[in-house]
């Protein structure tokens, strides 16, 4: 009994350090406050640069050597610094980040002034006009009416997942074993598992801009910070693979790449491909490996299924190739642990996609024709608008290799896209999506090939009225 | 050039200043943990409780007057406390929870077996046999067929949200505005979102127990951390009020009700449920009422729509009324805040509800004869299995208010319902959840409502045989 008497006041004066330990946390995080507080104010006073991710990268050295020292977990000590920095934003009055403009929020305009009667040429949403294959259609009605209206496993039915596997097989000569495949909802929702599975809170990813605006929102949502590789239109949209090797930080854990490219339409060559894996290699990256849009690809397109990345989540979509952006179904295709923790997130937060869309979604797999035509549509569509804008003088343009958009760009050096995106629509009933909502592109705008050529035609017509 | 060369110079003191700081407080991570070691060690050696709860509630407390002072964000501080729990956790060989089983793990070996050829009694899994009304099959056909297969807003389309308005205004006499209201993927989302809207990371979450294991999973999910309110059979699964109360911490944001209760079917007198939402009002908590089984209520069953919580988030489906698990479709009604955080959530991970769901959704509202029917047939169910159960005198159980399950206890007080669970399905092909999925439930097991009559009158017979 006094053995124990004597390790229950041990115990107490313990918890009493620790209390002290943690107040004094609390109040170095305070003083830490203060002096960004004060670096604020001189950054101001003399229009200093407020971005500091040289610093930020030198303290994160230092603060992760002192924590390897004190054997605090690696993660934490990530986390923790983030949290001090946009603490330290914060009380600097500085907001971190955000502000883009989402192509969903411009759809959401669009449709409410369609609501309100107007009639307005779309050249702003992701989604092509196709019909969704009968066979698609038929077998979603089947299911449906024999009653597959029910929860499914989180990862799939064993059918669909099946038919994926074949898929993979015989288009990218990929050998993927079951634990490898997540059906998920939408291709949307298997970029978001496979960041939430690749960064961490205080983590970083790798981007290569311009780019679709989620991957950086998903970036952020997780907590983790965005890191933009520029391309220029000069490059043809071309990444430099030594400025992907430099921006990687020690807390960078993944990239993701997206080719066909949403917005540019660029494809890179294979061999620029395999460079950035090499460095994805020797950093210990994950190559998250966005494909969403490889069946309407025009130029040889490199798949991440070929092999060269030590780590890799492949994402995809029904949405594009069989114009089934409203079923929202898509997959993910990855190493067996990672492709347990998007199962997990799945059954987390929905369960399953619905039952009677994945009898759907085998049928699609099967639909070559119409995935034929599809692209064969795309094709011409390319065609139509890169005849049109040759007319109009101001403005350049990368030609697309593939996916489904053309993303041109003002000669004028003082363009703003974003108001003349807000003209357009006004005056003109155009919508297309200013290039700020992809990156730092304000003389860039993205015309979205999802509509009929005539549309297109008339759309880029409008456009090149207003072109100063 | 002197006054920038002299700012620069105070800049980098100052950068200096901040990664000392920033090292110093890693340093203190470290001693800390070096302290919560030797905490561990004591108790290990002493066998003392290892859950802290009242010592973590007063280092919270003053922790957060510490930061107050220093003019530290609030989130940050409960933030970094928890992660210092956590941390601390970790160096004591403690694991932070988890384990418990999920009814999702029990399906998924339900679901091998039957692959296996073997016949299961399916008395485990949460959804009704019955079929979805025609008239949703035929409207969503009729969407397909009409290429209503598009992306729509993230919320909903106007036209679900305009049903729902409306059905909201009929059952539960409440005037919702539009911007009020979202559709989900299925309740679960609808759920996640809420958590995720209420509960910061450092945050905690009131659950009341037994309780859906999801709650818990999605609390921790978000960096929060669930309090358990343990309620007995006894006392009829009635929640005690005072407890309530007193588990509520300083960093408690949310609790979240769900009557009819999964699993017990037991429905709170209306009386106490409002006494409960005076708790939550007092102590600012938002009210998270999944009210996904109203529909099958038989006694007066409180809705939160009905008044009396100045923060809430209802969540519902149209999974269990409409029998359309597989659709997953479900919704939120709650502030336009808080609507506008889950939208923003769903527009991240998978932009909208498929469209033709969305349709389809719109008949399920009109189809009262289908709610009527299925309504009958549960409580048809509930008499039916509680006349079975009374024959077993080895086990209690609380007839069932409403939903669609029995959670039966027995009367051994040493009784594993893991393992007998186990023994059940292999050897006599029934499957039950075991209460360990919903709580510190050891000695109960959900027995699911689902089924047919005849399947719950041979499940139970077969569970009777087994009962001590």
């Amino acid at each position: 009994m006094i053995v124990l008497a004597k390790k229950k006041e041990e115990l107490t004066r313990l918890r009493g350090e620790v209390a002290l330990k943690t107040i004094e946390i609390i109040r170095l995080i305070g003083e830490r406050n203060n002096l960004a507080e004060r670096i604020g104010r001189v950054k101001r006073s003399e229009a200093l640069p407020l971005a500091d991710e040289k610093v930020e990268d030198k303290l994160l050295r230092e603060v992760l050597r002192e924590g390897k020292k004190r054997g605090v977990e690696r993660q934490l000590v990530v986390k923790i610094l983030s949290s001090l920095i946009s603490e330290a934003k914060r009380v600097q009055g500085l907001d971190s980040g955000g502000g883009r403009a989402s192509p969903m929020s411009v759809l959401a305009k669009v449709v409410k002034l369609q609501r309100e009667g107007k009639k307005v040429i779309r050249l702003d949403v992701g989604e092509p006009d196709f019909p969704p294959p009968a066979a698609v259609v038929e077998a979603c009605y089947e299911a449906l009416m024999g009653e597959k209206t029910h929860y499914t496993e989180s990862r799939g039915i064993p059918e669909l997942l099946e038919a994926l596997r074949a898929y993979v097989k015989s288009k990218n000569h990929f050998d993927a074993k079951p634990e490898q495949l997540v059906v998920t909802v939408g291709g949307r929702f298997a970029v978001y598992a496979a960041i939430a599975t690749a960064v961490k809170e205080g983590d970083s990813a790798i981007l290569i801009e311009p780019a679709w605006p989620a991957y950086k929102e998903q970036i952020e949502f997780v907590g983790g910070k965005a890191i933009s590789v520029q391309t220029r239109l000069d490059d043809g949209w071309g990444p430099s693979v030594k400025e992907v090797e430099e921006r990687v930080r020690p807390n960078t854990k993944a990239i993701i790449l997206n080719y066909p490219s949403n917005p540019t339409g660029k494809i890179v060559k294979p061999s620029l491909f395999r460079e950035i894996l090499q460095v994805a290699n020797e950093k210990k990256l994950t190559v998250i490996s966005d494909e969403v849009y490889d069946s309407y690809s025009f130029a040889p397109c490199p798949s991440i299924l070929e092999g060269g990345a030590d780590r890799f989540i492949l994402t995809s979509s029904f949405s594009k190739t069989w114009a089934m952006t409203g079923f929202r179904v898509g997959y993910a295709v990855c190493d067996p642990q990672s492709a347990d923790r998007i199962v997990r997130l799945a059954s987390l937060m929905y369960t399953s996609v619905p039952e009677f869309i994945q009898y759907g979604a085998i049928k699609a797999l099967e639909s070559e024709e119409e995935a034929t035509r599809n692209r064969e549509a795309m094709r011409e569509r390319i065609a139509v608008a890169s005849r049109e804008l040759d007319r109009i003088p101001g403005l350049q343009y990368y030609r697309p290799d593939g996916a489904m958009y053309v993303f041109p760009q003002s000669r004028d050096e003082s363009f703003d896209a974003s108001t003349f995106a807000e003209r357009l629509l006004n005056e003109d009933g155009v919508s297309v999506i200013p290039g700020g909502g992809f990156g730092r592109y304000p003389r860039c705008f993205r015309i979205s090939l999802g509509s009929p050529k005539e549309v297109i035609v008339e759309g880029i017509r409008r456009i090149g009225e207003k072109i100063p």
